[in-house]
């Protein structure tokens, strides 16, 4: 059994350790040292050591880690080994793009509903999935048992709307409004800020040219 | 001036702290002292005197900070004061929705073209940005001084066009694709990798849970 309590840190690296792991799995590799682990990912030995050692007794010397046991643990950690009802909100091109993603689908993440209040689109189908008016997402999310709500809409609306979704039901939202978000203690929140991403990369470049 | 060498945490908060400085000089704040912003950015007000100390002597006791020459600062820093050419590869809902961001142009991030392989959607405009075939991407970012590639495509397909770009002269790359890309020493990467984040959701509903 993997221990709760792990660091914030070690918790943003776990999706990439799932990822590799899961391709090693893919390519129908049993057991990876440390060692080769550290070349592949392009991270120390010692660090792949101490975030795997939070898990407790994998690792044997000589033998390395077992790569199954160990995907399966950090997707249980994870949650993907149990189903999650998502809807998105704001069905513009990226409520759509996320709608479109089969591989969050594969990992048990499943798009449930759509919602816009643009009436011009309420009522189309994106991979099956209908587009409703906002007016219908409160029943929505209680008779779907609704656990995480997308939000990929502009951010004057965001922070009533996920108050109102908190208010249905809601505990997780995946935020890619460009605004901090106050909710209720309890309520997980992750940003996805593109135009923060985008400036960090301009930092880069920028202090690059400067070298 | 602000100086470089600044820690990569403190580069993680820059954008958060434009934002913010921002809708207080659009809102006509002068001037704010660290306890004021330490309270509607919900970080410590010693975390923020420590980071801005990083650009030197601007907050002064009992006056506080220049709201509009630090984000001028920032801004300088992140290279939002020039203007920077991108192309979008991969043109599908989620490359299309960052064509359509008109935030990101007002920062200076343009959208200069976009490219697909499928000649379904080649030939087409986002406004008014054409949707061009893959094979005329080494001109387009030649002839227009592309500097950064957003990669908006499969996996799969994403090592070896990342390559190409770089090639064609392409400095950085804002790649939206679900894997590790390993370029030439002096490319700048921002991965923006979507499930990960999906899953760290999933990780604090989990732990959330079981408290």
């Amino acid at each position: 059994m993997i221990k709760n309590g792990i660091s914030t840190a070690v918790v943003k690296r776990l999706p990439r350790y799932y990822r590799y792991l899961g391709e090693l799995m893919e390519a129908g590799t049993e057991r990876i040292s440390s060692g080769e682990l550290s070349k592949l990912m392009n991270v120390t030995a010692s660090q792949i050591r101490q975030d795997l050692n939070n898990f407790g007794g994998f690792g044997q010397q000589g033998y390395g880690y077992n790569v199954e046991y160990l995907y399966n643990e950090i997707g249980r950690l994870l949650g993907v080994d149990r189903r999650h009802n998502i809807i998105v909100v704001g069905s513009g091109h990226l409520g759509q793009a996320i709608a479109n993603y089969t591989n969050f689908e594969r990992r048990g993440f499943i798009v449930k509903g759509m919602f816009d209040k643009n009436p011009d689109i309420i009522g189309r189908n994106v991979r099956g999935i209908k587009i409703m008016g906002m007016e219908e997402i409160g029943e929505f999310i209680k008779k779907n048992k609704i656990e995480i709500a997308a939000l990929t809409l502009p951010k004057q609306q965001a922070p009533e709307i996920a108050e109102n979704l908190v208010a249905y039901g809601i505990k997780g939202i995946w935020n890619f409004a460009h605004v901090d978000l106050k909710l209720p203690k309890g309520i997980v929140v992750e940003n996805v800020h593109l135009s923060e991403s985008l400036m960090r990369l301009s930092y880069n470049l920028t202090t690059r040219d400067e070298k």
